[in-house]
């Protein structure tokens, strides 16, 4: 039998429980031994719950009782996470979390410790919700040699993109609506500026390098400049807006941002709605593969946390590769990246149009009849520095989205 | 450092000495150990190729080296790839395979003798090309009581019907086509009978229950009888004719089959075209999965055979739990299987229809200008059973697809 320990009985500590009481046969049976919680660490008490009989209030309840193998960290936030799990995989218990924040702060320090200890920390819950992507990339990619990660990452934003796109509906009022539906936070930021892609893609890109990718270093746009209008061109084009995060090994360069993106119909992310999640892989021998599912939620986050502790049941004592070493990736400045730039401008073509050619030579142009003050451009593909500059030079853009093909 | 020896140097086999040398520093790192290609297998020689060194004609020569600890067999059909696969496990040498034939017949047996033996018979490659799916199904989805898996799972027939659905051509046109390029072989009958996504479904839907899923049980129908004017309605119904391999745990009964669908654009494996395979996987607490990628091909077939290779070099001496019994899984038969279908008959709507609505009730009419002499409709949910008692009451139906929601 395993005894598990479940830090924090919030939306994703409390899926943790009732996921391995409903499929507990099942759960028993891939583990190869019972899986029974056996602690519940939280500040609150749950006195009308069946669960108070397994709360407690001190950390050291749970650390020094040897019976306990498995602690699930289900807190969020770096303290005192970090050092509970610290603690924790000292004394050779494994981890199993879904706190990304912990993750793409100190993954490989926590790392090297679940394998000095012959534990595991494992992390499956942090990127992605219930779709398995990080075991996917350390059990089956394994022989690739990973070109690119492409990922919509962000349930809530995708929501509000999709819900932006199909009804063409302003930013603040689908915001307010999704707040309400308990698809986004009260405080949206961590969301709709990127932040939570951002740490996600951090994590995704360390395992793709092998290396630490640290999530400062990622150029983060959000999604809260995105207006009705920009739809209105997405939809003349045949395109969505999407919040992409990506990450790319170009051979002597690395590079990772995340940011609004239009994309066509022919991307496979094209079709990747409302709050799912999608994930690109393109590896050197098998080309391009794609995970989707739901990228939150208690119960798929949960599932990917318990499918975690099943995997630290089957490795007892045993650490499973995983790597990701301290040493820095640096990272190469967004304005040497080209592409194309789709951009908005206020004027008409036939006054307009030879300045903007002027300057950023041959583009393709759309108008959309609902805005007769304005019109829009494509332009060649060109770094971020050189659009910047040109950008620069004429006045009256509305605003500009990069185009990822 | 682990010896490999390679079982036929065929398209798959070739690959994976390929990816093994082009690959060699990353997949050392993930293996833990130096991974090295000691013996291929082959009845021929390769006189001007540097596989030659390490080509062997017999079987034992390899089975008798106590150094190979992993045997890649990459021979197809069943004889002698049992035998030797029998023969090997027994010794305590790990298998990697991308022979369905083989696992959709034999694996329980195989898996029993690799626990026996503690060693490891791993099957990744054997559906979905280079898509992870079985290690995703046997180490991420642990946690999941899976409801259904509904699959492309042959890049060949997906090819073809893409085609067929984007350039309104013939089904022979098409194939012939396909043969050209090399997607079809020169006798398709594997392939655009169904009888390899039949295969791939009955080792996913055996994964899914832990018990035995016998082809032979799986209804089974191909795209031989697809017609340019099924399309026309596809079309004009927004919808696409796909091959699906559908496996459903209904609760009280099990059922499977092979068949041309029509799905809608809301469907996740709409957009799944050409040579593409999806893969699709419903979980009782996660909800829906996609895996998405290349179904076949040598480099991502190989790639997914390596994977293998490594996990063995992971878990040498150790067996990896692999749930397959060998007790035999009674599917319900496919005429107590409720849906809709779609049909098309010859004669005008106002001469006809009042006749099919006596037989089938309310049904949706879809007519198409280019086909004057016929029309379309769409029943309302029935069994297949009744379905077919319909059908025979009425003269003139030239075909009828069912529809997958």
């Amino acid at each position: 039998m395993i005894q598990v320990a479940v830090l924090g009985y919030g939306v994703v500590g409390s899926g943790v429980v009732e996921v391995i009481e409903k499929n507990q046969e099942m759960i028993n049976k891939k583990a190869g031994c019972e899986i029974q919680v056996k602690y519940v660490l939280d500040l609150r008490d749950f006195p009308d719950n069946p669960i108070q009989s397994k709360i407690v209030h001190d950390i050291n309840t749970i650390l020094d009782d040897s019976q306990v193998q498995v602690i699930v960290e289900t807190m969020g936030g770096v303290e005192p996470a970090y050092t509970f799990t610290k603690k924790a995989l000292a004394l050779g218990k494994s981890v199993c979390t879904s706190n990304k924040e912990l993750v793409a702060n100190h993954a490989p320090e926590l790392l090297q410790l679940a394998k000095e200890n012959n534990c595991n920390y494992l992390f499956e819950a942090s990127v992605g919700g219930g779709i398995p992507i990080i075991r996917p990339i350390n059990y089956s990619l394994t022989p690739e040699k990973i070109e690119g990660i492409t990922g919509i990452l962000n349930g809530t934003t995708n929501y509000i993109l999709t819900k932006m796109q199909k009804e063409g509906a302003a930013f603040q009022d689908v915001l307010k609506e999704a707040q309400l539906k308990g698809y986004a936070e009260k405080n949206p930021e961590a969301d709709v500026e990127g932040y939570d892609a951002c740490r996600k893609i951090a994590i995704l890109s360390s395992l793709m390098y092998g290396k630490n990718v640290k999530y400062e270093d990622i150029y983060t746009e959000g999604i809260t400049k995105l207006t009705a209008e920009d739809f209105t061109y997405a939809k003349k084009l045949g395109t969505s807006i999407k919040l992409l995060a990506i990450s790319k090994d170009m051979g002597d360069k690395y590079f990772a941002m995340v940011a609004p993106f239009m994309i066509g119909q022919e991307h496979p992310l094209f079709s990747v709605n409302d709050v799912f999640n999608g994930i690109f892989v393109k590896g050197n021998m098998l080309g391009d593969t794609m995970y989707y599912g739901r990228g939150a939620g208690k119960l798929p986050t949960a599932s990917a946390v318990v499918s975690d502790v099943i995997d630290c049941a089957r490795h007892l004592g045993k650490n499973i590769l995983c790597f990701w070493d301290s040493e820095r990736v640096k990272l190469t400045s967004i304005n040497q990246i080209s592409r194309k730039f789709f951009v908005r401008i206020k004027g008409t073509v036939e006054e307009v149009l030879p300045k903007v050619e002027e300057v950023f030579g041959k583009v393709s142009v759309v108008t959309c009849e609902e805005l007769p003050e304005e019109f829009g451009f494509i332009t060649e593909e060109i770094t971020e520095l050189s659009f910047n500059e040109k950008a620069e030079a004429i006045s009256g853009i509305r605003s500009r989205i990069r185009i990822e093909e």
